[in-house]
């Protein structure tokens, strides 16, 4: 099975007390399924799977494949630092029945790219199940340059499908498919989908990220692989401002849980610290926008 | 006298076999004016400053200074490694008659704030300019937080202006300016524009940037400040996805030059080495993005 | 009570599958007190902490306080990406008698000095323990400098023990030490003892490292500390030349492991992955000057 | 001509006003040649080459030139921002009778592996003359792994020689002469010499560092080339507290400097700004080293 199309990354919701929000997960999981993603990814970076617990993490994976229930698949996060405990997070991510594993590099000072192999090929060994290499520098600390993820494709079959993350990303999916020529290589943009049309221009399979109105993503997916080009980027251009909006560095999460909130899935913003939450200038200007993209509907949880 | 409003940072444009054009910076220089804007910065990051040899930056701002014959106000660029050559290209700047000069945090693998304020305070004692504070992490190494610009602001009366280029910039505009009340500082957004509208409504003073198009940013800065928010808004909304494509990591650049080119001022889009030059894929997406956008004409020099 | 003097950072010992080695665990504690340390740290960076589970983590934390039974002092690192789990982990660490919590910054892309006080902050207000400050950059991507560290240990009277490992670190405990004034400081040493002396003549307490000979630390602090400056002098010099080869980045650990196995304490020397293991080229160098300073005795576990 | 032994990174004295100090260096040149070594290098980042004007470049290589006046070679760094720049000191550089450059990939935000070897061939091509490759992260931003080195090595032939400073450069040196097989390719280790002797060990041609008693480098290269290991160690073990203590992090060029004032080729120990100076704790631990190791023994100039 190739992944492709586009991978909604799922924000994992609080409580006002700080504990995991189940119910709204779920309904988080019922409105981007509805909005006709292909696929969700859940404890990825976006999810805040570093700030859960393991016990967390494993309820979070619980919940997520019992309320998708098999209508789409389901790609489960388990980068960890050490080797011993990925292997062991993306063997309970099979079990629970995922369909893929994303990993990053592990965080390590001096990480050089024969580790970076060995990882996903130790990974891969151990657990028979397909893995997207994430290449997100920002958070593993290292960046896998084209022809490391060729070589990673073609050492580990089962890593032939990335998410990239390191810009300028359309110019890197070009050199990635260039060097991995003959593989059957697959590639998710990321990055709150804010180059997802040239990402798909120059190659791109899709989007994965958490960007909280899949919908649109879904609608410019299609147009372009139908090829209505004209009509993927009339929708891209119109939309992206709000993209660009949402995906803030180090304010993301907070806007993404906002707007999950206003949409009537989230019962309450919050993200967990250190993570930075919203302040009333954002707030402000987020109203803004959603008011010129037409999206300023307003339905709180329960009302 | 304040810098605000909008400052245009000058390519430098280089002919086929990498020599200074100085009669493309020319007509960019109209350009720009011709676009509105209310300043013009030389020698910035964009400018490519760090691969012009000191003959050559020294020629540049001689052309910058004679070609804009005070019709706006001069921002040099004057970072340097080194306190005493940064001193140095503070002087050479002052005698050329700019307005003001701008300078990054020195790149040193062990800076500290104590270091970073001795810096500017520095400078301010050896010539008697303003001075444009960067705050751009990427390229110096060095991230100065909100409470170290006040300080900065407080110590060195001279250098009450910022140049910020650290996401999110909104929020951190309005922490510089809770953390320096009392002082009259401004601040400019950067990064291609791509968040000015938001940085305006934080309390931005206008912007600094390379952006192919500055009559854009010029029309969205009079709107804001003459209080019309919804036209700015507006005007913003519809051209941020130009100024996103633009403003790509590791290709701003060539592609600004290459905008430029096809506006008919650059005879050439060339970036020196090791810049990154424009691929064909990156050269296909601008076409569509301009296409979209209205903006397509295409004059080329000479004809 | 204040922390000083030498506390020995334990490994974690793992079996030949990669299991922790509990065991082997005891066998090092006993050696270190033997060497005469003031104190262990579990959980450390050298612990390989990062790489065990949650229930691993629980495990040797329970190994390290039954096998060390209030001989010494127990400080348990407690660092974590989330404040939540910082503090959960930090109630386990009190809860099993630790005298003291090790904390750094956690890892954030766009972290800013007030999260890092803030965090410090709130786990303090949850759970009322000492805590050790630990200043690594390397591992935690943030450098705190001598005014932020002087600012935690004002705001937060459990945070007022710090561990420094930030080049020049002599220097820079000068410079704790007069931006703390009135406050009751106790600054450690770490990175492997290789500055040990100078950082005790800047004022540090003692050191906080994993060196695999801590009684040579021991005998260094000791004399320093009764005045004996001169014989300090001397075994430091004379043996700083194993500890620089030891402190090696990025091969730390597998040359530290290697030296406790010669030294009967672990019965094997492996490394969980990523991190690197030991080579023959850095095994012979390590025959050498193992050879030179007198101590190539080997007595394998079992022999 | 391989290039190899002990090359000794020339500092750039300055007066107290902060002009170059040319006497004092030529004082350095003789003083370093007396000490035996084998060559000398100019224009290194431990000689501030960074806070150096042009103008004062050529004039502190005029003054190494003429006074080295051929009693040994000499390596004159030309690394620069851009490949232009590069090229043109490199010109410079051979014209006035550097026996080869040293270059390290330039700084630039998004470098990749590709566009350093394009940096390094491009160069080669320029300027017929030997390359030194320097591995420096720190200060270049951009690891070189070494399948990168290999590569660069076969790809061109006058950069075979390799100033290695990513540790640990044991390790590392054996990695790259593997990836280099059937290569001819000479490797210097720096970082102060600190691990010279595994350096040796593992296959280093010898030292190019400042360390500011160069003649311990060269009886411990030459005890070790001769076949004398043991004496080699010996003297290495013996040294490597002082070499330590002089290369601290973001202290060792001012340390280096008021060494070699001591020892009576230096006017004045200062450095440029950024750089730190030399504090009062930092000199009496100093002081303390050099009366441990016998050195003690003071000449100020003019005296």
């Amino acid at each position: 099975m190739k992944l492709e199309g586009v991978f909604s990354v799922l924000p994992t919701p609080f409580l006002e007390d700080g504990a995991v929000d189940h119910e709204s997960l779920r309904r988080v999981i019922d409105l981007f399924i509805a909005g006709g993603v292909n696929g969700l990814t859940a404890l990825g970076v976006t999810s805040e799977a570093a700030r859960l617990t393991e016990r967390e993490r494993a309820m979070v994976l619980e919940t997520v494949m019992h309320q998708t229930a098999h209508r789409v698949p389901v790609v489960a996060g388990t980068t960890a630092d050490g080797l011993r405990t990925c292997i062991e997070y993306t063997r309970i991510a099979r079990a629970s029945g995922a369909a893929a594993v994303m990993i990053s590099p592990p965080r390590l000072p001096k990480l050089n790219s024969d580790a970076v192999v060995g990882h996903f090929a130790a990974v891969a060994e151990a657990v028979d199940i397909p893995i997207v290499v994430q290449d997100y520098p920002p958070v593993s600390g290292f960046t896998i340059e084209p022809l490391l993820l060729a070589r990673i494709a073609r050492v580990v079959p089962n890593a032939r499908t990335i998410k990239l993350e390191d810009p300028p990303t359309p110019l890197k999916i070009a050199k990635i498919l260039q060097a991995a020529q003959g593989l059957e290589v697959s590639i998710f943009g990321g990055l709150g989908g804010v180059f997802l049309l040239e990402e798909l221009m120059a190659g791109a399979s899709g989007a994965m990220t958490g960007f909280a109105y899949p919908e649109i993503l879904v609608e410019i997916v299609q147009a372009y692989r139908s090829g209505n080009l004209d009509h993927a980027a009339d929708v891209f251009y119109r939309n992206v401002a709000l993209m660009r909006f949402e995906f803030q560095e180090g304010l993301g999460m907070a806007i993404r849980k906002e707007v999950l909130r206003r949409r009537g899935a989230l019962r309450h913003a919050g993200v967990r610290a250190p993570g930075a939450s919203l302040d009333a200038g954002t707030s402000a200007a987020l109203d803004r926008i959603l008011a010129w993209t037409g999206r300023a509907v307003y339905k709180a949880v329960g009302e």
